[in-house]
């Protein structure tokens, strides 16, 4: 009997891709549980999902069963062995029960770097620019406000500070780099593989007091909630800005809002918050801000490649007994 | 006795410059009238600005005494020998009737072509990926509207058409080049020192049929106006869209917003209109289209650029006879 594949997630461009890549090594399931205890009763002895050895998931179910954590994880059978995520940041998984359980979890890196980086660079332009408040006067059919080019700067010859250079930082340092601006960076490590106009600051205030701009490519973890917070924001030049394009809570967003209400930070520029979908209402009422919903990674091209991806290290988990992607905590 | 230069513009971020640049060499007056009549008069002997040999202008007088027209420029004596415009595009000057009066009109061409190029490389990726109706969503607490995924794309591997291969045309060329895109464009010639990657077409409607996306970059003369009408719009792929940093003329606005009604463009991204500072309020109903009011160029670094080139050509002009930045009706 081929071995059960249950699909917790929403497939949008990988239809034809499930069929390719699983259907003639798995039997495949999909999804269908009212709320969580109907999800779990799922795996017991005659039910649906019973005997599942892999699973898909992506974050898009997280409002009928909520977030993989320690007491759904542990609600899982031993069959269960891998939990491959769709997406790049599993924040939603609590890893360290499943690496408890056996169970191994994949994530899809790469494939979202282009997407999330791309945004990152609209969020620069459109915040050293000031084009959100632009465009919101022309919609108001107001034309443009008076001396925004007081308050706006060329991208060119700026200092763009990345935290954290995995595969979105890196992206986005070579798309910034074009123009060029000087590239400065904090990883935990420094990064050998960086090409040499990427320069390495073991200390991150150094780094700040360097920054035009701060962006942000941290996971979320317990240890990275709230890492840019008081000090290290103050420790930016006065009239910088910060761009998040990883996690809301990776920034202390009640020290954000302090700096831009007395004017430390010129502006930021946000696709990610700390309780999604809620936004800080605070945050709408500063004039230059650009606000994103999330959109990183909100492309058919790259959420193809994601779900793809995804199948891929479930594939390969089935036909090799290991896959790609497991992520660090696994390890 | 010194030669008089008018600053008959808006100098914002140059003050010091005209000191440096011209103070030695020049009698610099300032424009002071309250309209086109009692401009003219400043002209005549024992008027203001009597014995005029250069004029620095700009188009942020032009509320006050109107454009640059064969009027206009017939009503300033002979003495008058040199026209510095502070912009690129020079369309608010009778550049032939400065001809036919032996007055030599510069720009500042090389001066925009970052902070125009990186507005182009925001449209590029705001209409992609649709992220002016993502910002209204959130701002209207309605987090992102669904679907967007379906319609939106990367810009990495998609095909750009540049329409006019001029400096401001290359640098987003490059720009875009960094993800890569393909880059395929059309100039009244093939441009001998554009690099490998750049494509040419002779032909425009065979490059339409190639573009994902087509940018504008042709500079507004009577024989541009309208350039791209209905029969280059339908030469593009069903789904295609445009972006506009040049002027608003260059493109036929009818048949525009008719291929937005019946979809045959999926978006457009504009800085320019063609009667600004009004806009045609059906653009207004397209929901995913990127409007901004003409910011191309404002930024403190590029207008600082531009004036200090303005006054340059002056300088030069002072100083050899000659200056750089002549345009091509000129020569």
């Amino acid at each position: 009997m081929a071995p059960k594949v249950l699909i917790c997630g929403i497939i949008t461009w990988a239809d034809e891709d499930v069929k390719q890549l699983l259907g003639d090594i798995a039997d495949v399931v999909y999804f269908d549980s009212a709320d969580r205890a109907d999800f779990l009763k799922g795996f017991q002895p005659g039910g649906k999902y019973e005997g599942t050895v892999a699973i898909f998931r992506d974050n898009g179910l997280t409002g009928k069963i909520g977030i993989f954590d320690e007491e759904l994880v542990n609600g899982f059978p031993s069959t269960v062995k891998w939990i491959a995520h769709n997406g790049a940041g599993y924040d939603q998984i609590n890893v360290h029960a499943c690496k408890a359980k056996g169970i191994t979890v994949s994530n899809t890196p790469g494939a979202v770097d282009d997407a999330t980086a791309t945004t990152a660079l609209y969020l620069l332009i459109s915040t050293l620019r000031n084009y959100s408040i632009s465009e919101r006067s022309l919609r108001e059919l107001k034309w443009k406000p008076n001396g925004l080019a007081d308050r706006s700067h060329d991208l060119t010859g700026r200092t763009l500070a990345i935290l954290g250079l995995g595969g979105i930082g890196m992206r986005f340092a070579t798309l910034a780099h074009a123009f060029p601006m000087r590239i400065i960076y904090h990883s935990r490590h420094k990064v050998t593989t960086a090409p040499e106009w990427c320069e390495y600051f073991e200390n991150v205030e150094e780094m700040m007091a360097q920054a035009d701009v701060l962006s942000v490519h941290a996971p979320l973890k317990a240890e990275t909630v709230g890492l840019v917070g008081e000090k290290w924001i103050r420790a930016l030049k006065k009239g910088a800005i910060i761009i998040n394009t990883a996690r809301g809570k990776v920034i202390d967003e009640e020290a954000m809002i302090r700096a831009l209400e007395d004017g430390h930070l010129a502006s930021v520029g946000l696709d990610v918050f700390p309780n999604e979908p809620a936004v800080n209402l605070k945050l709408l009422e500063f004039p230059y801000i650009t606000l994103l919903p999330h959109m990183g990674t909100e492309t058919q091209d790259t959420q193809h490649k994601m779900e793809v991806r995804a199948l891929k290290n479930i594939q390969d988990f089935l036909t090799s007994g290991s896959g790609k992607d497991v992520v660090p905590e696994m390890k």
